[in-house]
């Protein structure tokens, strides 16, 4: 196929990779709905509270490319997880204009309680696929980021 | 991993495979735009021509599953396609409360001139991956939309 496919019709749905990848993240997006629920928490927060545990005090512009959210919602989302404490904003120190976000204490808890629920929505999407598929996929992944991403992370 | 990542911030953002897949669809979106704009569609309405362009006379709740739209986004979607003459509905023939969508021709008109331009997209996704990759790639995907469907397609 390194050609690409021709039809999709001849490919078949089934084998259409932005196919298959839409309906395992709409799946995965639904699997999570109950607990954002319950934590009041949208999915541009869920995504934006995960980035910043793990990449604490990022640049408002750097943080709408890892949760793969348009600036105008994230700008809602931020504003939204502010009012609710779960976040602070900071001006950089090197650029008056570019603001950095951090996860308070409330918002590290509301993550914490957020991840084992994520962990099993992972642990269940994997079920029957062995370590050395499950490294080869993620690398397959990362090469095709590396091929489309514009930014350089 | 098979007993799933413990934290996040051990297995790394750029490890984990919801948010790989997040980054590479947004980018996957992101370049069709330009194409879809030209033709006046939306991405739902795209998802379902291409759609509709492998399963023609698809019913509507099935369509929703298959283009990985809520049921109001995709009536509005169908509604904007009916009226540009891009589909036609039908009442099932068995249950009448049932429809079923089918393409047009100037509806797959469309479509064609679509489809290179996802082709294209596709085919950029998977520089560099080769054919035996891509395969066990695909192979993968399919095991993890087994994995968590709710529906049995």
């Amino acid at each position: 196929m390194s050609t690409g496919p021709t039809k999709l019709g001849e490919l078949g749905l089934e084998n259409f990779v932005p196919y298959l990848m839409n309906r395992i993240m709409g799946r995965y997006n639904a699997a999570l709905q109950d607990e954002m629920a319950a934590l009041g928490l949208t999915t541009p927060q869920m995504r934006s509270l995960a980035v910043l545990s793990v990449i604490d005090g990022i640049l408002i512009r750097e943080l709408a490319v890892y949760a793969v959210v348009q600036q105008s919602t994230l700008s809602r989302a931020l504003e939204a997880l502010h009012k609710d404490g779960l976040i602070r904003r900071e001006t950089d120190a090197a650029d008056s204009r570019a603001i950095r976000v951090f996860l308070t204490n409330p918002g590290r808890d509301v993550y914490e309680r957020l991840w084992p629920h994520m962990a099993d929505a992972y642990e269940a999407m994997f079920k029957g696929v062995d370590d050395a598929a499950q490294k080869a996929f993620v690398a397959t992944l990362k090469t095709m980021l590396g091929n489309i991403r514009k930014h350089d992370f």
